[in-house]
């Protein structure tokens, strides 16, 4: 395979330009080409490309964002739509397609395949780790750090009396960055979507601690469907318990930042190891790893199959967060 | 002067350690004792004294918070509490009192000197940068990085369409924070209690500059009275302009991290200043810095003067900040 | 089980607090108790040792170095050194024994366990992740998040002319630290003790480099017995090739700093699993993480066996490194 | 005046992006227009120019290094040199230049002006601070912050017993990071060009702090005219004391990274400034910062006078660092 192209979808996620970067020198180092295209699936349906030589690659390594850009495209979750991102990469003779993003990315990804009759390779890049098929996903462990950073910061300020803070992060279907971070930050209690409580349960916790001889805690709460969500706990507690409450909203600052070493090297690995996936003929696979090693994963499962949360973690968790 | 107590008081802030150091270590230089009064002017009622020798304040210059605590006292603020306090003070030998806070602080010293007949001096440590006689406060400089670095993650994912992205700093009665962040991150707006600014303003602001070019943008908020306000704001500009926008609220992020160099050298040319002055017998007076030079500032002033924005920070954000 | 002791042994590495944290509280949970020893072995030998409750260990999964300390011991090293520490074990009635370290501390621990009949656990805590039986040491993650942060620094500034910059890392045995720094943070050249390279053959590479194009280029050193190696190096490829060099020696810098979000999560994992290793019997194993999932691994093994360099790694820094 | 130029020279410095995105964002809001000169006076001699408007300088304010490069010129230091470089501008109808650099640029700049009757306005832009007639440099702010960095990372692991930790830091002829730095980091030893030491006092300081129970100390050292020079001290101290020691070398490290909210305002407020400078008539002068304020302090003297270290920093380091 001589030609390829290479975009990044969804939710961008620090770590996407290494592996952009990684991707196009593999793919130079055989004498292929690699086309970027702008934009997602959106600049792909109005072919929007750069070419990526190795210059165009050279001192992203280390920055947040993508350099190729996301968007949304209602147009290409249609068949029609679909049909014509196929007509576009063939008339340019692009014969694989390498897509770094999410799970929702990863089901257009696979229709284009099927329906265009392209080779598609899905590459993990999303701070939220919730894609089946990998250990992790490039960006999340930048994320957890972000997350964790957050943490010690409060921290130096919990020390006053009879306080409780609350720490918002992401992840909408999986609690992974609340987990990580709560775990790595020593926090008191976690509220992930894998382990939802009530409020009542929450303050009874809290109590229990406070009682013991607590005299400040800290709370990582997962945002769900809906950022903010997390004030409204935050009174709730202080009505029932009289415990003032401190509210921090991470938002987007998870998705920014340079990437860790661990999710450079991942991405170097997904990026180099996509290309040749595409060279060996494989397609329709996402690759990820699994057990420190690449693993080749049908695109589909990544979207219709849950990766529910490390059984060693909750276990880790819940022994050591209370 | 040979016995003197140091306390921290209000809400800590990053540097106090440092300049809790160097006071010590100023005062045993020429043979002083100082005694460490934990959780500020409720600590003193009750007496929770510890002695600050050198091992006491060994490796603590990097921490952020306050290892002596801080917190509220009821009491203080009334004429018998603060009169019980100096009469332990005076039970102790202890002849000058340091408090390290913001001007709620000073304004209860200023009582404690002027009815205890003690000497009192004040070292302005608060993130907020709100105390008249004094160019920076300690900790603000760490708080303002805190926040730059926040922007700058916001930014790296910024660059997708259409959308306004907005990030809460602290800042009750002064826009400092979110000033100085918002000059040096490069934001779009700035919204602070000196410059307000009607929602209808803002939106009229992001409508040029989305007509103009400007894809996304992000508008730096100080929280004024309630944390939170700005999950309104930005619902309002979402139904006004059609943008989608997304929301970090910093809070108490802000208080904690390791200090800056910059806190760290003004909290130790601070505590030591504080020290020299009490052996001077100077009383009733706060040291700052203005134009790179420890000053004394009658105590009274910095809570009853008003500390204005810098105008040269003004003009420049107006220049820049668009 | 009820009482064990845990030390931390040879150089300290960023983690090692929060697997004392993990280990203690886990031991707590069920009524165990856990007696720290200061300064390694040879605090051992002196009987150096300090209950570790709840409140000893709060606040310190974040901080970089050990609470406990290290340091060497000769007496240790002899039939003599170890029988007397069997003998003071047991006087205290301690049946069990965690040795948080490297290779080094763990022939110790062996030799300890073989001769006073003690029950000895390893867990792996050295920042040059060369340790067998472990995919990664606790302190690794972190020593290759700052190497890596030193090589940004440094490619800000790389862009001048005809500039070769070095940065030399920490590596007695094993290059992991350059591996994994080198690979993310983009390099041209990685000089490992699995891939030692003649300065004539860098030279040429370098030359190579320079006349496709590459105005600097950064070069990775592991530093191997002697800190300080690269500056010879460097003047060398000066002398050569009439490059302008300039050398940056990280040493100890790579040793400290706050434990990433990796670092804690191994220790916390290890840590706990090192008691439960205790309670079920388990004894002269080290618990590590392989593939994901805790292990436990013949604690002779660990000093015997080799721990080569990942062959992934290699091959994709020979792709991506150049 | 409605051209000018901008460029960065001698070594680059954190900041110098922020300062011409100031400039540029300054010019245009008069309509003004700003041309950049690429690789300093080496590349105004080629014309190697690029037309800067906003885009141009849109997303470069959180970035080390400089967009514009800089590099050395032998032929700008001839009369001949000066005079093409002076002729050049005025073909282009560049009536106005601003210089961002150090003494050594600055030199050249008052010569370009004086010979080719050029309006000329420097900035101060350099890590070391050693430029008269401001009080801070861009640049130096960033990288005291960074070698304090360093500092806090070799405190972690300094606990261990009798070792002597020697960090090596940037500053030819003033000591300016190492006095921040040292300040800033509680170190016991700070060697500076403006207070020279033998090793025979160190030694002897060290003896002393030793004897007195201290159990690690760290030294700070500028580097002066060799790096390196740091081991020949260590060894000495070795020799001398018998005690261990251990070396870092921060070398470009301190060049790079994202500068701080304090070298990012300073950088605005001076490319405002001097953009300013150039409208009003004002040439032959560097904008600085002095007590808080811009002032205009004539070019020539920022490269004939000396500026020398501040008495109080001195004072306070005599007092806290032992």
């Amino acid at each position: 395979m001589k030609k390829m192209a290479v975009l990044t979808s969804g939710g961008d996620a620090p770590g996407m330009n290494a592996c952009v970067r990684a991707a196009v020198r593999t793919a130079l180092a055989r004498d292929g080409e690699m086309v970027g295209v702008r934009r997602g699936y959106a600049g792909l349906l109005e072919r929007d490309f750069t070419v990526l030589d190795r210059r165009a690659v050279a001192n992203i390594i280390h920055h947040g964002g993508t350099i190729l850009g996301t968007s949304r495209s209602e147009e290409f979750k249609t068949v029609e739509g679909r049909k014509k991102a196929a007509e576009v990469l063939r008339r340019e003779n692009i014969e694989g397609l390498i897509v770094i993003g999410g799970d929702g990315s990863f089901r257009g990804g696979t229709l284009l395949a099927v329906e265009g009759g392209l080779k598609v390779v899905g590459i993990p890049g999303t701070i939220d780790n919730d894609v089946y098929g990998t250990d992790s996903t490039i960006g999340f462990d930048t994320a957890v750090n972000c997350a964790l950073d957050a943490i010690d910061r409060v921290r130096d300020t919990a020390l006053s009396h009879d306080r409780v803070f609350f720490v918002e992060v992401m992840g909408r279907h999986t609690g992974y960055i609340a987990m990580e971070s709560g775990i790595a930050g020593g926090v008191e209690e976690l509220l992930t979507p894998e382990s939802p409580m009530t409020v009542e349960t929450l303050c009874s916790h809290l109590e229990h601690a406070f009682n013991r001889g607590k005299r400040s805690a800290i709370v990582v709460v997962a945002e769900k469907e809906e950022p903010g969500v997390t004030f409204e706990i935050a009174e709730e507690v202080h009505r029932v318990l009289g415990l003032e409450t401190r509210v921090c909203i991470l938002g987007h600052i998870q998705r920014g930042g340079s990437p860790t070493a661990r999710d450079r090297v991942l991405a170097s690995k997904l990026g180099a190891a996509a290309v040749k996936a595409l060279w060996e003929g494989k397609e329709g696979y996402m690759v990820g790893e699994m057990k420190g090693k690449v693993v080749h994963v049908p695109l589909k499962d990544t979207w219709e199959k849950f990766k529910g949360m490390d059984p060693e973690l909750e276990e880790l968790a819940s022994l050591l967060c209370q």
